[in-house]
């Protein structure tokens, strides 16, 4: 089932925008991907936190009523796996790439989703397309989006699927889509948000876990080389939750001894979110 | 006046498009911006074939017939001076970050515009957001516009109108929406396009001006102290044709001797193709 939100209510089929919105013209705006179980909306507060952060990041008002009521509503009865995504564009503006702060325009989707992709081993490629360190979109999740898609589809063409972006220095910063732990010995590494990465929801969630869990975590700077040197690797992202690598460019990966661990962890997390409901 | 066109003809008011078009979402797709004379769109075949690039880049298939249509409806008897927005993005797709290759949307829109703004002296603002050298996206105009924005806006938080981007490397780039030249005793200098810029096409216009005015011109790698050590500064965009930089940062620069024959020449070349209509 397909469900679609735009400017305070439920619609069917397309949406009526403005061939002047900046969302649509330069990228200008910012998203949240969000796992639907059942009707409820998975780490929905952290979602929304993200997005308004984002939202300030950018200047651009945040209508958190709509967002709510679009949420309650897109979710309402839904039944099974889904993903909603929330859209939040500068809306229409003059002619000046600086754009203006007052207006927005807010759409969401709801799309099925196939819970067997949880969890799944992925192949990960290096790949050229790197982070701008140097751009505050490295820590926002824009609209802007070329670069990540660039960077998949070098993976794809390296036989992968998903891609190991670097960061202006050099080092590992990020999937295509997600992020990434490294699993040595007894410590689980992550690259510091200063290094150029989105704020990712299971990247915290699994932070948070490993601690419960005892293990030692360490947000930090982390080398290509480290990268494959690596017992095992994973990636996070809000749909796809905790993957193990199974190769890295050539190299393969076996699941790490954190996997059974971390994987219950979030499984659990997210009983718990169904049952508050 | 205002006129669009979307899917195949002149449209009134909103467009209809899919709530999961990649222009949308993703910034997948790239764009062109075209100064319009009356009935003519400037530099028309040069604009045409860099977006036929750019699309070749992103793996989008290019609607060149509907491309040519689009422009000859919307510039038809059109009076005075316009700006012409054409946008082609990726459509909508799998919800897969590759996308596939397949598919396209095509919208194009034309605003008045003011030519009083051509050849105004500009104010700029070195700022922190660079360019992203490490991706084929610095060299495409595509949609993923928000570093640029940032700079944009970082400029007019400093009190300037547009911004001086660096590339990864610490070196002069272009600015938020255009090209930048360095005028040095007989000599012009512009940043080559290795270093991270888009290929502006009245950059090309001026580099081949200055050619047949004996100006020695040069593609190089250009530092910032070199900028700010410049004689003269300039900008180019296919809107404003050429402005003279007034200020950088704290300081403050006269009109080079060569603005008032490059102005003349790239006036000249509307001329022209005003006449060849």
């Amino acid at each position: 089932m397909n469900r679609v939100w735009h400017v305070g209510k439920l619609v069917k089929g397309k949406i009526a925008i403005s061939p002047f919105d900046r969302g649509l013209t330069l990228g200008d705006g910012i998203f949240e991907t969000i796992a639907v179980k059942d009707n409820v909306a998975l780490w929905r507060y952290e979602h929304v936190e993200r997005m308004r952060a984002a939202a300030s990041a950018l200047g651009i008002p945040f209508p958190e009523d709509e967002i709510g009521s679009a949420i309650d509503a897109i979710t309402h009865r839904a039944k099974g796996a889904h993903v909603l995504r929330l859209t939040l564009t500068r809306g229409e503006g003059a002619r000046t790439l600086v754009g203006d702060t007052t207006k927005s325009n807010f759409l969401a989707t709801l799309q099925p989703f196939d819970e067997a992709l949880r969890f799944q081993p992925v192949k990960l490629a290096v790949v050229g397309t790197h982070r701008n360190t140097n751009s505050m979109s490295s820590r926002v999740t824009s609209l802007s989006y070329v670069d990540n898609i660039l960077a998949a589809r070098e993976a794809n063409m390296l036989g992968a699927e998903d891609a190991v972006m670097l960061n202006t220095a050099g080092r590992v910063a990020c999937t295509a889509i997600g992020n990434i732990f490294v699993e040595t010995s007894d410590t689980l590494l992550t690259p510091s948000l200063s290094e150029g990465i989105l704020p990712g929801i299971l990247r915290l969630e699994v932070i948070k876990l490993a601690k419960l869990l005892g293990v030692k975590v360490k947000e930090s700077k982390i080398s290509l080389s480290q990268l494959r040197a690596a017992d095992a690797i994973y990636t996070t992202n809000s749909l796809r939750f905790l993957r193990p690598v199974s190769r890295l460019d050539g190299k393969r990966y076996a699941r790490g001894k954190m996997f059974t661990a971390l994987s219950r962890g979030l499984l659990n997390a997210e009983i718990e979110q169904l049952m508050l409901e």
